[in-house]
């Protein structure tokens, strides 16, 4: 296989699950005996006995490799692309289970599917991410980046929270709500297509603001430019937190400011070149794909 | 006034409204006073018993003024744009009632807002439109431009209409509901919102596609890019409309294909510079902007 | 079988579709040998080269059957409905393709199903019906029943319509939006879901108003009583039409005046005893039956 | 006052508001001044220096008084109403600032509504509640009332839950969501209405399931009789919270099962005989109440 563009391929099981390391290791030995290297990150090493892979940290993964396949569902997707956002490399996602946004090959195919990108029949697609801040008195307390979205969210207070938002510096609205999500075209079809959002497609640069729950009505999902800034301020009387692709949390406090805005850097995704987004939708949420004469 | 860039500038009042010509002439005579040359349009000149200003048709005033100024509704600026857009000429609009989504300058403040404006406190905004056109065995039977949206409905058939919907020739769905639209970022707040879709920010390149009651409750709104060509195809059985900006509409046929796109020309808008896009979405939309606490 | 309650059963097929013949006489065919007169509806005899089973019309099935079996879908079921609802005869809806919500049993089960029903494990079921009336200068000029829904809709004008509606002579709102559909609890899984409403349980007696795609966004879905009585007046400027159950409809005049309330009358829907309103549901809305961890 | 039904009415203050104080005795006045007995309850009368009125618990409130008449929001009727509902005291509700749903008289205008009560002309309105109670291996661990609503929500957990709901011991669905209310038509236009829920006549019995953000799109508000017995179970790797009128909350253990009915007793509010249920709607949602043409 001595033409490909991947060299040295990195494989990366879904943690504490063990169900997935069979079809890991076959692909590993598959991929091997086509001459590419395979390496394990450290985390999905400590699921295998004893392996003839070298094992990798996350961050030597981003530097020594020229693909990383994901084998799990989109949460696992999300953790390691953020992690390996800083290193260009482009990452697939397989899943085991039902198709995920982000995890849209199957095990069953991924032999057939992967013999096509290392003949390079592959588009590669950049997803945005946001990075947030919550700044106390102008330093800086919590900082992460998104995938999916930013969530501020009343957690377990019974009452609605009240944030004052800016875009830009321009006064947006004061919201009285569940919550507030912002999120990447990527994150549009995840907790913000629940409350309401459209979907983006995922090519896009853009920020999605989606109300949950919202007290008025008429707070309806709002779609802005990637070079927008967003500035919120939660209301001091009724605790609110901040969420990032659920996955890490803040309390936000009285005098917190909360800053959203585009990551300079981006995720590769790469796909087969006979990827559609518009399938992978169809299939995920049930559109009907032949036309058929129904009494409604 | 020596030193404004608008020397020639055309008043454009609502037709068959005979109450805005008061209001019209007044402004007339202002910027007339200012040494401004004024011209109306021969639709609003025949509402006037005889006037002082120069009267030219619509081609004549985007060819020879700098500025044209609309008394009127959404409707009358949607129309005055669609006709204007080859000629470059900026537009603003002066609503007599309550604001409206483009003409978002009221009577009262005119005189003040103008004032502003000749001085040069202002910012042009560059507004997207689509055209459409039908075909027909190869032969196009209908073509129109949309400043708002493109709609295809099922009109009077009680039935629900399908349509077959491919985006950059790929295939999107089989959409069977009451109708499709195709909405600008301009086009967001008006039929699609009463249907459920987002508000894009008005200076962003983005079509919007929005489902009109589907029967497939997971066939939301869709958020594509600019350049994006959408071909739909009407299912033969089930009579179809299709609509551009609720103007002038045209039946299709069992064959025909409908292609819709971004225009390459744009509407200059032009706002006072302490305009709030965000403000006027608030007051039209009755968006609370003070936090109060309230027993949901 | 002797002991039966069902002496005299009417089949009545779909209209115009020939495949549903066959089961159709082989349900026939079925059911006479245990005994029981089969009869046919005069439209569904003509489908049938010669056959040996008497054919009555609509009326005399209500008066001489004990049961009619509809195969079909849920429009020939509603059309049958309101025809037979004068007679008190229980209606079973047959589906020879995918369950519709009237028609929830199908031709592959029904032999099974029937045995069931005959041998007494069956429950009836009482669904409520609308009628509606218009009245023009005192002199009622449109008049039906509707077992799924009224609706006034504004037909091919692209505008909106605007109606003016009164509960119990209580003034309630003005409406400007696409149109209003009323809606019986049998009638809130059709039409009135595709635009926003709630299910409603089909056993209740209540009345459900669904605005399409309304220009106030908070212009909700309302719930009442089932022996309110409902007044609408449209806005003389805008072409309104009323439809009833997407059969019969309408063109409202300028002084016209629509009253919808309940039917005396109900339908005795006849369903096996096993049947489960919520396990149709489940299936014909894809909604999971199965706790899985999903990422979101 | 001879003839007044009321002997003895009873002032309620919203809690630690002193700015209700003040007109709440000039009401105490203007009422004692028609020989009407006044009563003020215990957590009022402490924020009163020294007054001329007795004191008295609620419980005494519910057992001694004809009227009672509560000064603040929506959130202390709520919770004077679920105290009180043992009683059968008739309620009033007064609110200082904006309407509420269930606060419909305002400071300014009591005393010309609160005379024409006493003088009988006013409507009693039953309005049902829920109770519902959490068991662990058999043993009742929760039991509250709710007036407005019971919710199951993820509290601070950033996955979805995951609900199973049986009504009437037939299995519904398994809800993937943020949560699920359950509430009655007066909380219908609670946090219901902000999670996508319709409005159900306040005098209507039923109960109104509600899914916040489900994972699945097609998870609509449903609408069932007041005799139902909801019955839920959480599944257990994720944490759930149940509350009722954002009042109080309970923490959902492994096994533990939620039953929600309705409660045997009703509260009686009392409105002045020209109160209007939609027009409160059309003042609190903004609804339009005039017809005019307008371009959407």
């Amino acid at each position: 296989m001595s033409g490909t563009l991947f060299k040295t391929i990195a494989l990366i099981g879904k943690h504490k699950n063990p169900d997935i390391m069979t079809p890991l290791l076959n692909l590993a030995k598959y991929l091997a005996e086509k001459g590419i290297r395979i390496v394990l990150d450290d985390l999905t090493a400590t699921h295998i006995d004893k392996n003839q892979y070298a094992t990798l940290t996350l961050e030597e993964i981003g530097q020594q490799t020229d693909l990383a396949i994901i084998l799990g569902g989109d949460g696992t997707m999300l953790n390691i692309a953020r992690t390996l956002v800083s290193f260009n490399v482009p990452l697939i996602g397989i899943n085991q289970g039902r198709l995920g946004f982000l995890t849209d090959l199957t095990v069953d195919t991924m032999y057939k599917t992967l013999d096509d990108v290392l003949a390079g029949q592959f588009i590669v697609e950049n997803r945005m991410l946001l990075t947030t801040e919550v700044t106390r008195h102008g330093k800086s307390v919590f900082k992460e980046l998104a995938f999916n979205d930013v969530v501020l969210h009343r957690g377990i207070s019974s009452g609605m929270i009240e944030l004052e938002v800016h875009i830009n510096a321009e006064y947006v609205y004061s919201l009285r709500s569940d919550g507030l999500i912002i999120a990447t075209p990527t994150g549009s079809t995840a907790y913000a297509l629940s409350s309401g959002g459209p979907i983006l497609h995922p090519g896009l640069n853009l920020m999605l603001l989606v109300p949950v729950c919202p007290h008025t009505l008429s707070n309806r999902p709002i779609v802005i430019g990637a070079d927008a800034v967003i500035e919120i301020k939660a209301h001091y009387t009724t605790e609110t937190k901040i969420y990032t692709d659920s996955h890490s949390w803040f309390d936000l406090g009285e005098h917190d400011q909360v800053l959203v805005q585009r990551c300079p850097k981006t995720i590769k995704l790469l796909h087969p070149a006979h990827h559609s987004y518009y399938r992978m939708l169809r299939e995920k949420l049930g559109w009907s794909s032949i036309l058929q004469k129904t009494s409604r």
